[in-house]
């Protein structure tokens, strides 16, 4: 399923489910041209690696469990976005290049095309016929509700995350790695065979994922000659950097393991154009990442380029 | 089912799905204590006037489908208040005597805890076991989605709604009604017999309810000497005064016969609760209602007020 396919099927959703009205602009302004749509990727690589004839069933039906599940996803990251932007939240002014929503559109706009976006991804799950649905749906909430995601923005925000490494992990597990988590093992639930045990290492998988994907956005962040008040404050690299060292390499280094154990070709293909873009940030910008840490503590970054060239 | 009751359900549920973290204190805040919870006891008051075994067998279950919807539902209305007194929505100081969510724990919190609450809403919604669980939150997320109450939202916020007196009972339909009819004819489709005349009845008894209730609310708004700027340039009796008078009378009078037919003996004792009340208030003050009135049209209230004891 490629990107442009991705975001057709996500404006066929919007302009199914949006009233007719000028208030559309501000939803398809939020959410299209969807970027790399790593999230929705994800749901369909999943469903093409565990059951390729569902997949194929699937490609061509807006309205497949998978179709579904793939836009609830990115309409629900969306929504995330919009509120961490607002000025109340971080404040932002750019987002994927281009002017915030509430810039363009002010902040009530904004702020209700984000409520719109959550209950938008609600209303693509329960059109689903699939018999695993509610199981999914109670995942979904529950990783995503507030126990999940919306806590690891409270722990950003009041910035708890900073106390200690274990709360920064914490956070990026509930931030980050739970949307993650929904797209795969909820790829996974939606199958039309059950594998408890495949079930329990996709978690493991996109947990690690999840985690991984931010450590290392955050080790690239640290490529910048200067960084700023914000970034040096809560970038885990520069205050807990051994424990943020040897996290990274212990989290690659699992899901490497399961990554070869499930055999998700077409996941890691998704996942591994990511890391590749990461490793030559890093590798291009090696003297300026370790001049960062070295202020903490003598790294040596060559375990983790290595890790993560396994992947390229 | 007292409101007391009902309230030990919103406790039981939020201590289940919040994590043990002082942001329980903003979720706690914002829903507690619970205020006349008109919309959950129609969820329970449909239920024991349409199935009163069903009612027996729900009181005591805080698992039951219907207590999740009666939650749900109140959790959802929570959510939308949140929000909507955001200083970027209507920006307002006082909800239910006490001072706003954003006010007391700041503007980040509230947002959240009102992201979180829509999504507790769908997180107990999908733990129902009733055959129709899907039916209901399919309806549940269109009613209060982007062409549901969010739509209102729009329309009230972009001032489309004092456009014409057909936008302002659109802006009513979705903002008040679409909830009420959530819990009304939301709380039918949980019952064991599916009855599509009977849900047709309910859909249009608890539009009128919605619309009625809202335009009453106008009405004894006027009860006040002096009315606020913002007060006079919304309110529908002081611009559409005998489009406003007329629909109030015909919507009263459907509601009355659809009341009669469905037999709503339960249902009807908490509506009639309301009505006594803005009953007392507009008779109370008849002379400066009329007086803001005549204003714009001579209106003779005495039609709305013998319609209103009617249900009183």
């Amino acid at each position: 399923m490629s990107p442009l396919e991705i975001e057709n099927t996500l404006r066929y959703h919007l302009d199914l489910l949006l009233p007719h009205h000028k208030t559309r602009e501000v939803y398809e302004y939020a959410t299209l041209p969807g970027g790399k749509l790593f999230r929705p990727s994800l749901v369909w690589s999943t469903l093409s690696d565990i059951d390729p004839v569902q997949y194929l069933q699937s490609i061509n039906d807006k309205n497949s469990s998978h179709a579904l599940l793939a836009s609830a996803v990115e309409f629900h990251h969306s929504y995330t976005l919009i509120h961490d932007d607002l000025p109340c939240m971080d404040d932002d002014t750019v987002r994927r290049g281009k002017a915030c929503t509430h810039l363009v559109y002010g902040e009530w706009q904004a702020l209700l095309a984000g409520d719109g976006l959550l209950n938008l991804s609600y209303q693509l799950l329960c059109k689903s016929k699939h018999e695993r649905i509610l199981d999914l749906m109670r995942f979904f909430s529950w990783a995503l509700g507030p126990k999940g995601l919306i806590h690891g923005q409270v722990m950003d925000l009041s910035e708890e995350m900073t106390k200690s490494f274990e709360n920064t992990l914490r956070t990026h597990e509930l931030k980050t790695a739970r949307l993650i988590q929904v797209a795969i093992l909820g790829s996974s639930m939606l199958t039309s065979t059950k594998n408890t045990k495949r079930e329990k290492n996709l978690w493991k998988f996109s947990k690690h994922l999840g985690i991984n994907f931010q450590l290392i956005d955050d080790l690239s962040e640290l490529s910048e000659e200067t960084l700023s008040e914000h970034e040096t404050a809560v970038n885990p690299w520069l205050h807990h950097t051994e424990e943020t060292y040897l996290e990274t390499i212990k989290s690659l280094e699992k899901f490497n393991l399961l990554s070869l154990e499930l055999m998700l070709t077409n996941t890691n293909k998704i996942i591994s154009e990511y890391y590749q873009k990461m490793l030559s940030i890093i590798t291009l910008k090696q003297v300026t990442i370790e001049k960062h840490l070295n202020k903490n503590k003598k790294i040596d970054l060559f375990p983790v380029i290595l890790l993560l060239k396994q992947f390229s």
